[in-house]
């Protein structure tokens, strides 16, 4: 309804590319991949060819350089495509931002360029059982010994995770009373003797993505993988997290785009009672009810896409943005479930796919409760 | 939250003006409007000269030519100041809309001038006692009797109705099958014979707002002041409908800002079991909530503005914001009353007198159903 | 649609005269009553003779020695007449149960009988301005001299406060550091000297009941007007509450029914676009959703009502009454207005007075969000 | 919180036997069952010889001749177990009693016995691809052919579809134009030649159910196995829609209850910035409002479960309670999700079985939108 202007020729050109991957390479595929829980590996390398991986990275390190409009870009067609398996997100706009915003020029010439490829698969790993939002309490612990830290402990909940070649991994470091002070990051490589990964989780929706737990049994890091400084790992996981939160919303607000053009096109198509169900006005009502949330929504999303280029986004816009965004999607789909019938609790609709993947939106990225304590905090 | 762009310098040197005026002439004597139910009559004049009328008209029709980023602002700071009282939008951005876009050049320099300075009070009269959003199923009927029509009938809901010097009548003159074609516009001197005023309505709320019935018996009305021609009034009164419903959205915006920020103020200053009421998480959870749907809604409405300035505003996008808008203004108050405890029952707090005034916004300028049934028809 | 079964023959007719009181006496002369912000004080005097005050006191005390059903008969009779100005229920219901758990045999031969004929208007007197549901931050002394205790103080909100002859006033009689035992209740007279009230306040809605502040500037009263003993004040307060939360719910849910049952005539007999209101699908889905609502509530509040006759009503069922069924009337009524049109926000139409009228029933008694904080504290 | 009073002694004995066998039998291996998509079907079998199946058919026909407390204890049974994988209401509480009301001697002696056992599983099979809650669009034929019918056409969403060895199938047997007349039900036995099982659905939930298609490619059944008359179809469904809505809210209600157990459990366990995450006042409001609108769904369902065994529940009570408390479970299980965080997603979570399990009960037994139209026409 209100026109969005945030993308220029270069990002439809960009977005053609990924439309077409995801079309292509990854929706038709969609019930391989939840059944074996993971995409097939060969997909990273395949979208590193076409440029999808890292794309904001500088050249030298394997990207292109380009504004974060292209991140945003992938994110809604993968939402578009309602593609829950591949977590290229994470690895490009996550994972790769942590190495280049703290990494020193060694750890950046090792690991971006291959990230960009899709060589290697990147992960992050903060969440250990017994603590979520709270990254303090973790118990993962890296002692120092030699040229090494010894690593031990496990994590939980981690995208990526049973594909994964590196994650940049939460320890604990020191003991100080501070809990904040404790917490540094290693660049851990998945080879490394002592690095186990559990199958990957069964979870209510994101079937196909390899979310797993990770075991780390005295795994030996060189100390030259420390990302940044010991006792800093709080302050780098701050540093993007407004950009992590506006994420979720994008890939939020385009899975609602989605299912609401697809249930439009059910409602006209689908008969009850000798009329399409669209023609009845509660479905019209409702229709325009989620439109206009739609339309609302992308403002929104558009607005702090903008500001997030200038690097103008506020902790309180983006946690808005996290917190509406995805309790917003979650409302859009389950009335379009409702308006898919008993369909809409058939695998094989899209719909239902985005009812159990949607889910997940509020919670990750910090809960929406956690966005509520933080836009708080600002009144 | 996410900063604001729609307005230059010279639009909030308006503002100020606009400000002082509610914070001095208007807002200290609610109360007094409340009970007499209408302003002083003198303060239409005031405004006039302030230049706060009929800005957007054209400079040699008494107005500045300025753009409708004016009457939004005289809109919203009608709003901060919590006035319900003046109708000063409808009169300068509804009423002399019509005469500017459909008067021939007599009925413009006769009307125009008059509603700049606050001489003449504008009113439109639509509405009757069992028509509601049904505007072709009006009863007021204008016979041609020689150089004149003879009107007969009654207008409900009448906003400026008591304190009017002038009133754009739709009237049926026609007896076409197609009702749409029967409706013609007027424009009616409030000092003719047989044009009488009902007592301003007891109303929910808007209780200074001279809202009230008119009676036309047999008034004579020259057919120069037949506005356009005969049959096209419900054409006519479609040309502004988004502005108009954008209107009510800007308001209901502006409200919600208010109210949130008067609400935070006493969170902060009221206390309850030992600890201010802004320091329990029910407070603050609820005070993100509010806080995250105005933001989002002053997005969507800045950015509809811009549009409508831009002429490109759709008719879904307007009925969108007059929908969304003015349901979001009622939750909030709604919120911000409970937060308020027995305060927020009482009349003498600006948050009561928003709860009580705010409701009609879902109502008028066509309820929000009507608002949906557009939405719709656009899918 | 779920039938009722609390009630017997002997209840129903109780009703009819209670009925036929509000159809007659109360309920033509509304405007009336919100215009001098009282009832005629001689309606006490009426209600006394047809045995509707104080029904359920003993017979000795001028009681009818009756079950608290017959006082949700009359509780349901105010609201289905849609009466906001009569505070019988809190002169019979609340404050005399007062004096009859806690007052001596003078006591209660003094005042009981004279509030069963109506001769005496009761009030009870709790919140002052600063405490909100947090009695024990009151402030109102009451120091002992010779016989008397000298009251200083205010108090706020005070329902029946202007016709008021007695009100049963928490005071603070001592300065122990647990506040709970510093509260102590008189029994106040009101025409005693220094004993002040303020105007009826000017509310949301309730226009005609005649809430007001009361002033206490040394006022005398004689220490055998102590209920109870000392420092008992808050646990006597505690003793009935949660018969009068659930008292709120009763109010509630009556409301709820009646505005229900004036909208669906509504709907039948006003026309829009050629058909009646009610023949649309969005209104029919709206009010079959309100009606689900209205007897999943009816049947909730009999429950509890049967509970409390048996006097097994737990505190978190009566705050779960208080607080789901204040809300659900809110809910109700607020849609209810929306199904009018322009004639929900005319205070001529029982729908807009319920608007105003019922939002007070989430606040007083405990917020609703206290009823939650109870609620809790049960899990 | 308001106590139950609906079961005797020997209620809650046969609740006893009930909860061990869902206990011991089923609720362990929900895993196993999800994985296979059905049941072992040997537990049919252990149900029966415990009188777990059609206990309310009469003693001679292999049933215990109890009410439907029973059938009700059943439900609640297996919703407490959170298992969603057995089909034993729908066979024992409709398919049993479809043959109960309308099949002759030979039928009921035929069939009743052998489902009791669980020697027989039944199905019904109303929907098919293309018509929804719209039974009169069906397309599946019965043609007479001598002393049988020929059977053509398919079915979609049959519960128990896998496993069952007799369905009631509803058949066109007519033109007429009155399309209701046309429908007449037969009794099929799942191994007559011709008629196919598809594998079971991919749901969103309910994994373990067996959901299925049914193909009917020239499959005879003799005319003896015609329910009831010809043409009668839809009347007889009609007939105990009540219960079978009424059905649905009782297992939505016990589905609700036993994921608010688990998660006020959780809540008390689980730790979050140093202290229970039960005891954040967010996380307490959110419970409070949960279990109040838990024990008022529980006081209906019980007061509309009262008037089925008296056979007085009104269509729309048993619409008001399959919509209301269809609604209430996914509204109660979404917050729970919630207030697990990141497990709340994970599978192996009783609460995230809950979220996709519940979903359906929206949907089937008639949409919540049927049950708004059913109640709007008692208006």
């Amino acid at each position: 309804m209100a026109p969005r202007t945030i993308y220029n020729e270069e990002h439809e050109a960009f977005r053609d590319t990924a439309r077409r991957f995801f079309e292509t390479e990854i929706a038709p595929y969609h019930e391989k991949w939840a059944e074996q829980q993971h995409l097939d590996r060969g997909l990273w390398n395949k979208a590193g060819e076409l440029g999808l991986l890292c794309a904001t990275m500088p050249e030298q390190y394997g990207g292109s350089g380009v504004d974060r409009l292209y991140s945003a870009i992938l994110m809604e067609e993968q939402a578009y495509a309602l593609d829950s398996a591949s977590g290229f997100a994470l690895h490009s706009d996550i994972v790769a931002n942590y190495i280049l915003n703290f990494g020193n020029e060694d750890q950046k010439s090792t690991w971006l360029p291959k990230m960009a490829t899709g060589e290697v698969v990147g992960a992050i790993a903060m969440t250990e059982p017994g603590t979520g939002s709270d990254l303090q309490g973790i118990r993962t612990t890296a002692v120092a010994d030699g040229d090494d830290y010894i690593v031990n402990g496990s994590k939980i909940f981690i995208t990526n995770g049973y594909l994964c070649d590196m994650a940049v991994v939460a320890v604990k470091t020191g003991n100080s009373e501070k809990g904040a002070q404790n917490i540094s990051l290693l660049i851990m490589d998945a080879k490394a003797p002592g690095f186990t990964k559990g199958k990957p989780l069964k979870k209510v929706g994101m079937h196909g993505q390899d979310t797993c737990e990770l075991f780390f049994d005295n795994v030996r890091v060189p100390k030259s993988n420390l990302l940044g400084m010991e006792g800093m790992g709080f302050i780098m996981l701050m540093k993007e997290l407004a950009w992590e939160r506006l994420m979720v919303g994008l890939m939020s607000q385009a899975a609602a785009e989605a299912v609401f053009a697809h249930t439009v096109q059910y409602t006209k198509d689908r008969k009850a009672f000798g009329k399409p169900i669209g023609a009845f006005q509660n479905t019209r009502f409702k229709l325009a009810e989620l439109r206009t949330k739609i339309d609302i929504g992308r403002t929104y999303a558009d607005r702090c896409m903008e500001l997030q280029v200038q690097n103008a986004l506020s902790v309180e816009a983006a946690a808005a943005a996290k917190y509406w965004l995805s309790d917003m999607v979650n409302q859009i789909v389950d009335e379009c479930v409702q308006l898919h019938g008993g369909y809409g609790f058939m695998m094989e609709y899209p719909v239902a796919r985005a009812y159990v993947d949607n889910r997940a939106h509020r919670i990750y990225a910090g809960t929406n409760e956690i966005m509520k304590e933080l836009i708080s905090r600002t009144l």
